[in-house]
């Protein structure tokens, strides 16, 4: 991730820095101890919105309210969350609950109902205990404030170990446009999946229509090539906010600034796709495969998604075993072009295959790096120009205890 | 797996049961314990053969080795096997390596270089130590005999639990044949990867084409249907070899009695398919999972081989936790068409979901259920009339500490 002079990271920036945005969260009763567990986003104006969304069939219910929201006419003014219960395998109830919920949201804060989103991430198959949501609901504009977003975060988390925001601001035609980001993902909902979730705010005046065709490139980079055990929930969701109030001239892929606007937004997305694949179930270390040399993108991120998949090599490198053997095999399966005599493996810097053959390295010296907290592996397939990146972390017993404990 | 009346199981029975067979053992240097590490079956007479061999584009040498050789005359008369050394990712002088092994077996066995096939499995990207092999090939002889197979089953394990062997008769046109079949696999090789070693034996008069149209298709169903955790070896192969001494008319699909061969010679895959996969690296149990009520074939294989490969129901099958909201959500990220209103789930006879609906049932059940040593998964798609069956294990804290430990 380059952080170029086309923007700058803001250490203590959050997800309502960005000119417009307010959020909240509140402890409403779904989860059994008392952490927050509802929460929202709410913007002064409807703002332009994009989102992008599981490709698993078994979509959960407030996918298709937010979808529904956002093709009305391409704006959200708030967008509301619950961890605790997915709301997902729960057929025409789970629908009409989904929906109850944008409905009780869009009168609590006086905005349209089609300006209202709705994510949910927890148990599979239970019915929302409503009573408690409707409340928590009613509850919510109390609590929400300019400086709400730790609240908004910690109701969107669950086992997550850590709060997963950053905020970015550059400079769009003279003014300073912020954005901002947060995520939950890859802690396990006691009982069910790591759900990714993904909320990215800004002031910048874009319309929706570039909006959501830059979240569906810059989707496809970064949280789109992340993978804790390969398992893609029903709950899985990105959206994004644009309020206009810092004021620039229309953003558009022409716009001379647009360049520094991409890298900020990429920033943050690949900045959030990392936190959470480095707070991985039981994860010791976030590992970055990079496969360069690739005859197309379509290959490189394929063969990227096998390494970094690969149970093996995960556990490979919880035990800091230099096992190139294991990354060269996962190459070889990944159904995508390869040329068996020029692979080129390195861990660090340090090379271990050079035209396919093994090379004598200093094993203490990548023991000692794959000891630390991130392990970069570069796969060289010497083939064509093309490169991506795909961001994991590695297997552990931490992995099996948090995913074979009984729901119970 | 039915056993019909088509054939009968024998307890008793081994690789070198089938009329024309014997095998052999022996320590010859490559594994650092005085276990054994180089074995042979050999047959009286130039046996017919067929081969599988894995699809990774990193396929050792020794797989060229027995592909060229049976590509010859579709004949083979000995398979020779060392563990402790997959010769892959070895280059021009690891083809080399597995040249000489051929000569050296040919010669010491007084056989034509095209009627022996080379296997191997073990470390990837070391050269064998040669002498070693060598001296090991030319003792063979002495070492080989008619009740061999416990010897030849030593020298294919690695860190196996226990020797895979299975052997079933049957009548063709009046006489009695025999198809064994001998495994490896699931073992992690010190240091890389679970490579599956398969080998069939049998006395039956079968043409070598019609023999590998068996092997192919009894493949899919078998040994393709299994996985520990979806990484494929650059040194899978199946060998199977007729050596016709039954003295049967020639079988061919058209024979009366073909189905009861194929019954029997499936048998011996899945057989061995199912002991792999309960073998898998820390494996407390085996899981089985059949997909049906699919619109194909390959909707049905592809769903059951993602449900069986989901570390997320690997890790609930071991915690006991009847999880079904892990196994709809691998269900619906196989890329294969689902109705998403239609599909039921049962665990051994416990009905867990309905019309993609949750049932309520007894968890003191399931848990007993899910604590023995076979998990049975159905998923029925209700959709059309195909169905597949994959095998594979659950993911362990063994698992972990098998693979994340150091190569040293």
């Amino acid at each position: 991730m380059k952080v170029t002079d086309q923007f700058t990271v803001m250490p203590e920036g959050t997800i309502t820095t960005p000119a417009g945005f307010r959020a909240g969260g509140l402890h409403c009763g779904l989860k059994k101890t008392t952490r927050y567990d509802l929460g929202i986003i709410v913007c002064d104006v409807p703002a332009q919105a994009a989102g992008v969304y599981t490709l698993n069939a078994f979509q959960a219910a407030p996918l298709g309210v937010t979808q529904a929201s956002i093709a009305v006419d391409g704006k959200l003014q708030a967008v509301l969350v619950n961890s605790g219960n997915a709301n997902a395998c729960t057929g025409k109830q789970g629908e009409e609950d989904a929906r109850a919920m944008r409905t009780a949201a869009a009168k609590a804060f006086g905005v349209a109902e089609h300006h209202v989103g709705v994510t949910s991430t927890g148990v599979i198959g239970e019915l929302l205990p409503m009573p408690k949501v409707l409340s928590g609901i009613e509850e919510l504009p109390s609590q929400v404030k300019a400086d709400g977003a730790e609240d908004f975060c910690q109701a969107i988390l669950t086992t997550d170990l850590v709060q997963k925001m950053t905020c970015v601001r550059l400079t769009v035609g003279g003014k300073t446009v912020h954005v901002a980001g947060a995520a939950k993902g890859s802690g396990m909902i006691h009982p069910n999946m790591a759900t990714m979730l993904g909320f990215i705010t800004t002031d910048a005046n874009i319309a929706n229509v570039h909006l959501q065709k830059l979240l569906n490139g810059v989707t496809d980079t970064t949280f789109n090539m992340i993978t804790v055990d390969g398992d893609t929930s029903t709950n899985d969701m990105v959206v994004a906010m644009a309020s206009g109030l810092a004021g620039n001239e229309s953003l558009t892929p022409e716009h001379p600034d647009w360049a520094a606007f991409e890298a900020g937004f990429r920033y943050v997305a690949e900045y959030l796709a990392k936190a959470i694949a480095r707070d991985g179930e039981g994860a010791t270390k976030l590992i970055e495969v990079t496969v360069a040399g690739a005859e197309s993108q379509e290959a490189a991120r394929a063969i990227a998604k096998t390494v970094i998949g690969s149970s093996l090599v995960k556990s490979a490198c919880f035990g800091a075993d230099a096992n190139w053997g294991r990354i060269i095999a996962a190459v070889g399966r990944a159904g995508q072009p390869v040329n068996t005599e020029t692979v080129h493996i390195q861990l660090g810097d340090i090379v271990v295959l050079e035209q396919s053959r093994p090379v004598k390295f200093d094993e203490d010296r990548a023991l000692a790096y794959l000891k630390g907290e991130l392990v970069q592996i570069l796969v060289n397939l010497n083939m064509g120009n093309e490169s991506a990146t795909a961001w994991g972390c590695d297997l552990t017993y931490d992995y099996v205890r948090i995913n074979a404990a009984y729901r119970t």
